[in-house]
C-alpha cells in the first residue's frame, strides 16, 4: 500500500522523508533509465530547489561513477527520470538530495535498495551531507510507515536529544557525513568501483602537429 | 456521439474518468505516433500535473518496452502526440496516467483498446497504481456513457462501500495495483513479449584499447 | 476585399468561421510550405487553444498523410507556416481545427480550396469533428461574406432547429463527422491515395547480429 | 538625419509608417544578411503582432522566392537580421508587413530601395495586403519626412476621401491589393524571377528500393 | 580604480556614457572572444533594449566584417561575451550602441582601444549613429573620469549649446554620423580591410545537374 | 562540519563570504567536472547577478585558460557545475565572482585549494576585481569559521579603517585588483602556463583556392 514502506527491494526506488505543516510524511522517490544522451527529467511537482538537489545528486554520480562501477560511457546513451509521486502533491526543499542519489546509483548499477530503509539529508556535488529541518516529524513518518533503519545528517545528531526514547529504540538510526555512507549500506550489497582508464583522446582532443603544448 | 463510449474498438484511443465541480466526465485520451525521435507532446490544455504523468506513463513505458513487445529502438524514430479533446476545456491531476499508459501501449502495438472499457488512476514509474479521488462521480460518468468495465486502484475499493448497488451492478469494476493488470484486460489482446538482447556496444560504447575496465 | 469569399481557389487557403461577442465573423486561414524539417509556425495572435488544434491538425495529418497522397518524407525537408489573418486580432478556441487539417492537406498536395467554402469545427487526433458554439452567429457571416457551402459538425445538426429558414435556403449545410468528409468535398479534387511500403531499416533500426528478436 | 528620408538609395533599408496616439511618424526598417541557417532575428522593441509579421513576410518570401530571382537555397546558408530602431521605442502592429517584405527582398537581391519611397499595409502569408489604421496620419508623416511617393493597401482607398487636397497633391499614393505590386516599383529595378528545377531527390527523399509509391 | 578611465589602452574594452537619475556615469564595456559559434552572450544585467543594441552592433560587425579586416568564417569558430560591471547595476538603453560595437570590433581584431576615449550613440544595422540623451550629464562624467576624447552622435550636435564652455575645453568632442567614424579614430590604429572572395559554393549550395537556373 | 572552514584542502572547492540582513555568512562554492560541451551549470538558489558572475567568471577562465595550463580543447568535453549550498537559501549579487573563477580554476587543473583562505570580490571579463560591500560583516564571518587568510578588493582597502583592531590582527587580508593574484596564492600551488599553439586550420576554417585574402 502506498505510504509504507515497499513490500520488497526494488532497483531505484528509494524512501525519503518529507516535513510539511501537518507532520511527516514519506516520499517514494523513483528513477528509471531510457535510452537517451545523458539528461535528467525530474517530476512529481517538484520546487526549484528539489529539481536543483536531484542536479546536485546527478553531478556527484557522474563525477564519480567508476567508484560506484559504473562505466562513464553510460551517460551518453542514457536519460534518467526521477518521479516523486503523488503527483498532484507539491514537493521542494534540498533534504532530499541523499535519496536521490541513491536512487540514481541503485537504477544506474542494478542493485535494489533496501526496502527497510528510509533517509534525509541535503546532498552538496563533493556528496557532503547537510543537516536538515523536522528531524521528530521525519522519523515519526518512517516508524508509522514500518521503516526500521533511517540514514540522518551527522549534523542532526544533537537533535535526536528531542527525539522520544520510544522512537529512538523502534529506529535504527544511522547518522552520516558522506552520502558514500549511504550507498555503502543502503543498498542490498555496495556497488564495486571500476577501473577506468579514459583513452588519451578522450581527456583531450589530438594534438595536431602544429600545436606544441608544454609547460613553460 | 462525443462523450459516449466509442462505437468501435481504436487503437490509442482510451476512456478516461474527470471529476470536476459539477459531477464526473469522461475524457477521450487520443495517441498517434508520427516520425521522430522519442519525443511526447501532450496537447488539450493539460496542467503541469496531468503533462507530467503522461511523461510518466511514457517513461514506465520505455522502460519496460519489450515486456509490451515493442523494440527499444522504436522510439529513436517516433515522436508521441498525446491529445484530450475536447481542447477549450483546461484539464489536469494525476489520475489519468494509467489511460495515458494504456493509450500510448495500444498506439505503439498496434493492439486496440475495447470500446466498452473505462479507467481512473494515477501512474508512477514503476507502473505501480496509486488511488484517485471522485470514485463515485467517476463510476457515475462512466454508466452513463454506456461503459461496462472499469479498473479503479486497488487503493480505492474501500471507497466502493459509498457507491449504490445499482452502479455496481452496472459495471464490472476491476480493482488493479499495478498497470500490467489493466495492460492485459483493456486491449483487445494482450501484448506479447520479445526477447531484446542488445548489442554489447549500444549497452556502452565501445572500450578503446586505452580503456581498461575492472573492478578491483 | 478581405471579409469576403475569395475570388478563385487557392491552394493553402481556407475559409474558417469565428465567433465572437459582437458576432459571428470569417477568418481566412493561410498555410505555406517552405524547406524544414518537419516543423509547423503557427501565426496571428492565436491563443493556446488554437495553437493546440494546429499541433492537433497536423499529427492528424502526418499519422494519415499516405491517404491524402502525401509520402510521409516531405515532412522531414518541409516546415509548414499556418497564419491567420487580420495580425492584430487575438484568435483562439479550437473551432477552426477542421480548416486548420484542410488547410496543410491543400498546401501539402497542391490541390486548391474551393474558394465558395467555409467550414467550423474541432478536430481529434483520429480526425474526429467535435461540436462548436455560436453556429447560427457563424452561418450568418458566412452568408455575409458571400459563401454558399458550409461544413458543421454532425454533433452540432440539432442546433440548425434555431437557424432562420432563409439562411438555411441560401446555404448549403453539410454536417460531418469525420474530417476526411470535408477533405473530399472541400478541395477542387479529391486527393488520392498512394501506397507506401515503408523500407523495413526505417521502420526499425536494424538488428544487429548480437540482437535477436522473437516472441516468447 | 534621422526621421527624414534617406539621403540615398540603400540595399535592405525601407521607410515605413507608424501611427502612434501623439501622430503619425516613419518608422526606418532595416535588414542585413549574415551567414547562418535561415532564421529571422526581429530586433527594436518589437511587440508580438509586428514579430509575426515579420515572420509572414518571411514566410511569403521564402515561399516564392524563385519569382524574386533568390535561390531557394540560399536561406540554407543565412540568417536576416530586422532591426527598427530607434532601440528604446516600443513598436508593434501589423502595419509595416509589406515594408518588412520589402526590406527583405531588397536584402537578398542586392536591390535598392528607392529612398523617396514610403509604405503601409499589413501582409498575408499569400502576399495578399490588407487594410490598416491611421492613414491621415501616416500620410502627414511621409509628407513632413519629404517622401514622395506612398504605397497604401487597396482596401484603405476609400479612406483617401478625409485626407486634405494638399496632402494627395504633393504625395504619388499607389493603392495596392499584393505586395508584388510594391516590388515592382520600390526597388530601383524589379528582380528577375529564376526558373529553379529542384533536383528530385531534395523535393523528397529518395525512394529506397523496398519503398513502392503509386496512387491506387 | 573602477569608475577612472583605463590606465593602459586594452583589447575589447570601451569606455560608454550612462545616464541615469542621479547623474551621468560611464561604463566599462568588456568584450572577450572564445570557442564556440558565432553567439554572442550579454551579460552585466543589461535591459532588453541594451542586449537587442548589442545584437544590432555585431550584426553590423558581422555584416560588414572584411571592412574591418575580420574573415567572415571567423564566427563559426568563435563566441563574444559582452560584459558591463557592475554587474548588480541594472542597466538598458540603446545608447551604449556604438561602444558595443567598438569593443567587438576591438576583440575581434585585436586591436587595442585608446583608453582615453568614451562614445555614446545608438547603433544601427546599418551602422548609422543615432542621437541619445542626457549629454551634457555623460560629458561631466567623462570629465570626471578622467576621459579626454568624446565621441557623440552628429544629431546631438545642437546639444552642445547647452554646454558649459570648460566642458568644451577640456574635452575633444567628436561628432559622426556613422560607425565606421568612431572605428577608424578610437583603436589605436585603424583596421585594415582585407579582400575576401567567398568561395562559389559558400555562397550557394551547388547546383545539381538537375538544377536549372537562368533568368527568364 | 558545515559553516566552518574546509578540514582539508579540497578540489574546486572555494569558501566565498556573504552579506546578508542578519549578518555575514561564509558560503561554500563546489564545482565538478562532468563530461560535457562546455557549458556551465549553477545551482543553489542563485540569482540573476550571481548566476552572470558564473558566466563572467567562466569566460574570464576560457579565454586566458593556457595561462592557466588549461588546454583551449578541454572545453569541448567537459562541462561544469557550479553549486552553492546550503540549496535552500537564495543567494545574489556579484561578489563570489572572484570565487567562483577560483573553483573553476581549481576543477580544471586538479590543483585543491587553501583551506584556510576566504575571498570576495566582483570579477570582470578581464579578471579585475571590482569592491564589494559588506566588507565588515564578512570579515568577521570569516574569522568565525576559522579562515585565517582572506583576499579582498584593491578598491575596499580603504574600508579597512572601520575594521576592529582584533580582527585585522587575527586574519591575513591581503588586497588585489587583479584575480591572477589570487590564483596565484589561493591554490595550494599556482598552476604553471602552458604553451598552445593553436593549428592555423583551427583559427580560421581553411580557406578554399577559391577565396583570396589580403589586405588592400
Ligand atoms: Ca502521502
Ligand atoms: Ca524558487
Ligand atoms: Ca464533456
Ligand atoms: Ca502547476
Ligand atoms: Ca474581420
Ligand atoms: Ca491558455
Ligand atoms: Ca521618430
Ligand atoms: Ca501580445
Ligand atoms: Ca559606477
Ligand atoms: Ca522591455
Ligand atoms: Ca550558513
Ligand atoms: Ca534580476
Amino acid at each position: 500500500r502506498y505510504g509504507e514502506a515497499e513490500s520488497e527491494d526494488m532497483v531505484g526506488v528509494v524512501t525519503g522523508l518529507a516535513w510539511t505543516e501537518v507532520g511527516g510524511d514519506i516520499l517514494s522517490i523513483e528513477s528509471v533509465v531510457v535510452p537517451g544522451k545523458g539528461n535528467i527529467k525530474p517530476t512529481g511537482q517538484l520546487g526549484d530547489v528539489m529539481k536543483e538537489s536531484v542536479s546536485a545528486a546527478l553531478s556527484y554520480v557522474r563525477s564519480r561513477s567508476i567508484t560506484f562501477g559504473i562505466k562513464p560511457t553510460l551517460f551518453e546513451k542514457r536519460d534518467i527520470h526521477v518521479h516523486v509521486p503523488e503527483g498532484a502533491t507539491p514537493k521542494d526543499g534540498p533534504s532530499a538530495g541523499v535519496a536521490m542519489a541513491t536512487s540514481i546509483i541503485s537504477v544506474l548499477t542494478g542493485i535494489p535498495v533496501r526496502r527497510e530503509v528510509a533517509m534525509t539529508g541535503e546532498i552538496t556535488l563533493r556528496g557532503r551531507v547537510l543537516p536538515i529541518g523536522g528531524l521528530k516529524e521525519k522519523l515519526l513518518a518512517a516508524l508509522r510507515a514500518g521503516i526500521t533503519t533511517v540514514f540522518i545528517p551527522k549534523d542532526n545528531e544533537k537533535d535526536l536529544a528531542d527525539i522520544p526514547e520510544s522512537v529512538k529504540k523502534a529506529l535504527k538510526i544511522i547518522a552520516v557525513s558522506h552520502v558514500d555512507q549511504v550507498i555503502s549500506q543502503a543498498l542490498v550489497r555496495p556497488p564495486e568501483a571500476i577501473t577506468w582508464v579514459e583513452p588519451e583522446e578522450a581527456q583531450v582532443p589530438p594534438v595536431e602537429s602544429e600545436a606544441v603544448v608544454r609547460p613553460h
